[in-house]
């Protein structure tokens, strides 16, 4: 078990946030952070995101956040691992703490995708997948994600209104979360019906990627445990890669690192899926939201699917999913993602998570995705 | 003093490398880092890169340099701080293994500015400055580096050919090196007289953006004693930031975050100006040379510059920088350019540096910035 626990955290509103830019919006999650955790410095600065560099021609996000932060002079870096930055940038500031070299440390992920003055949001989103071989063909994110649930339809006999459990139980949690980006309540039938992105991935299955920050600060255990009323474990932290191109993949249909990063979590921490109350995964597609709960343990191969048609990742169900909306309903903010997904189970664990709340949630997993799972990284937090 | 040190480096030669990938650039250098090490596997991997997301649009690089260096699955991503990503990069993997949750960790910087099918370079390199109040305005790297050298001149009273010393040096130094992209000699007329970039930096002072890729391997210093005859340990690291916009800094003419790092490196490590050998430091621009001089107590303020006119930075003077031609004559593969200063310094107190070495280093200092100084990641390497 890892000696770092999350005494802080802050988000703002998934949404388009046309009025402010990337540094007030990385700001305004670092306040609500700092005023979480009842203090005003910290050591270190780890900033998870993937796309200013092509969307807002700002890179050196670092130093920027942490001089409009105030924090001038302190240690700060990006950190980048296409959609799993949020949770490689946790990961880092994970083995600083751990290292005793960095006390406190400061965890921001921040996406600002509207107002861009870069490249194209898909073009920019397919730098994800491999550019030599699949995104100069023309390949986009969405396409990659085509062509992984078609290839799940067409292997397991599963039928694209089969995924709908996934979108509809991700929006009627959203439902509950002031922050969600789509808060409306979505029926089966229009699932169905809804048109086409990249067949079969339709505009209900994707997840849309919105402007948002959020932060986490994180300190030893022990001193955690002095400064703030209720702090939340890290008990381990784990992160894995796979071929970024589908086609270098030795099976399409299994999320590799998914599973490794879930499997090194899970002994670290000495957990078995049945321990996890609440497992908030990278739904971005449907499939994804399938695949991670078949290579994490949740399911069987090629059965993923059915814990969604059965009710079971509701919030009363055997296996709670994207409690506060998920990707796909909360909103993707593509750099951040990784830690609004633990920000919500933090408060998950601290049981303020208002009518979100899944009852007596003990232990929670958190799996960020890059890509179509080319990087996978996993955390388990504990009360 | 850290538990950390180097068990193997690798570099490939700085030039324009039209009929190399990214991918195989950095194989190039990790497999020679492997031999150097004579390892075949490693636990985590950091990639220092700024701007293969811009020029290449390929993000998600430690993904696919893990799975194309035979290492997939394992744990990998990307550390962006401008051009300082490759010793910030190198610091993430000081604080893992120093966290005991990583045991072997690959250190891999690469840039490919040829070959680019993305944005202009000028435009790309901009994004080390603040996008919403300098590049917005049209400001380039280049003009921040011209605004600065201006006031370096007027301020100190100062001519042009007063830092020919830097240039002259760096390519002295260079004709050594046979992996440098600029071998040739300069004269200082030349310097005087070379075309303009952007007034006062001319085409001699600031230096050539170019494609390249290096490798470093680190592990605790107990292991790494049993491992290879001639470990060379991290006695520090520091990482330090100042604002992004030189028009937020409280002094234009104090490399503030040069300064933090240099002293809390040099705490650390229990040594003082005085100690240190070599010195492998950032000249992007000639007056970032003298600059950094200042700020890391090796020259006072506003006579940086008078060690080069003095001939004190040559190999045989008070302190040697650029002992393989610095960033202006080996090159500047901006995002792998801190790993490379370290691979620099680690063959001078390995005694391997052939016509390039300095008799008798012991202590060694590396310090890498982004953009115009506003992060600064500095190393003290010891035998």
């Amino acid at each position: 078990m890892s000696n770092v626990s999350i005494i802080g955290i802050g988000q703002t509103d998934v949404r388009e946030h046309w009025e402010t830019s990337l540094r007030h919006l990385a700001w305004y999650a670092i306040e609500a952070a700092l005023d979480d955790a009842h203090i005003s410095t910290i050591d270190a600065i780890y900033a998870g995101n993937m796309l200013a560099g092509q969307l807002s021609n700002q890179n050196h996000l670092g130093a920027l956040i942490a001089d409009f932060a105030g924090f001038r002079g302190a240690e700060a870096m990006t950190v980048e691992a296409a959609d799993a930055s949020g949770g490689a940038a946790l990961r880092q500031a994970v083995l600083a703490v751990q290292s005793g070299l960095v006390q406190t440390a400061l965890v921001v992920g921040v996406e600002k995708i509207t107002d861009e003055t870069g490249s194209p949001i898909p073009a920019a989103l397919a730098t994800a997948l491999d550019a030599d071989y699949e995104a100069i063909h023309g390949q986009t994110l969405s396409g990659a994600g085509a062509l992984l649930m078609r290839r799940y339809m067409h292997e397991y006999g599963v039928a694209l209104e089969d995924f709908a459990g996934f979108s509809v139980n991700a929006h009627a949690n959203a439902a509950a979360n002031p922050r969600a980006m789509y808060r409306n309540r979505l029926k089966p039938e229009a699932f169905a019906n809804a048109p086409m992105v990249a067949d079969p991935v339709s505009l209900f299955d994707e997840a849309p990627a919105g402007d948002g920050a959020v932060a986490v600060i994180v300190t030893g255990s022990e001193r955690a445990a002095d400064m703030v009323a209720q702090p939340v474990r890290i008990a381990a932290s784990a992160l894995a890669t796979d071929a970024v191109a589908l086609h270098d993949r030795r099976d399409l249909l299994w999320l590799r690192a998914a599973e490794l990063s879930a499997r090194a979590a899970m002994e670290r921490a000495g957990v078995t899926p049945d321990d996890i109350d609440v497992f908030e995964l990278h739904d971005s597609f449907t499939v994804l939201a399938a695949l991670s709960l078949e290579a994490c343990g949740f399911a069987a191969r090629g059965m993923g699917w059915q814990l969604a048609r059965d009710g079971q990742i509701k919030r009363d169900g055997r296996i709670p999913i994207s409690t506060f909306g998920g990707l796909k309903a909360r909103g993707n903010p593509i750099g951040a993602t990784g830690i609004y997904q633990i920000v919500e189970l933090a408060l998950q664990l601290r049981g303020q998570a208002g009518d979100c709340q899944v009852p007596g949630v003990k232990i929670g997993m958190a799996q960020n995705l890059g890509g179509t799972g080319a990087t996978a990284v996993t955390h388990i937090l504990v009360n």
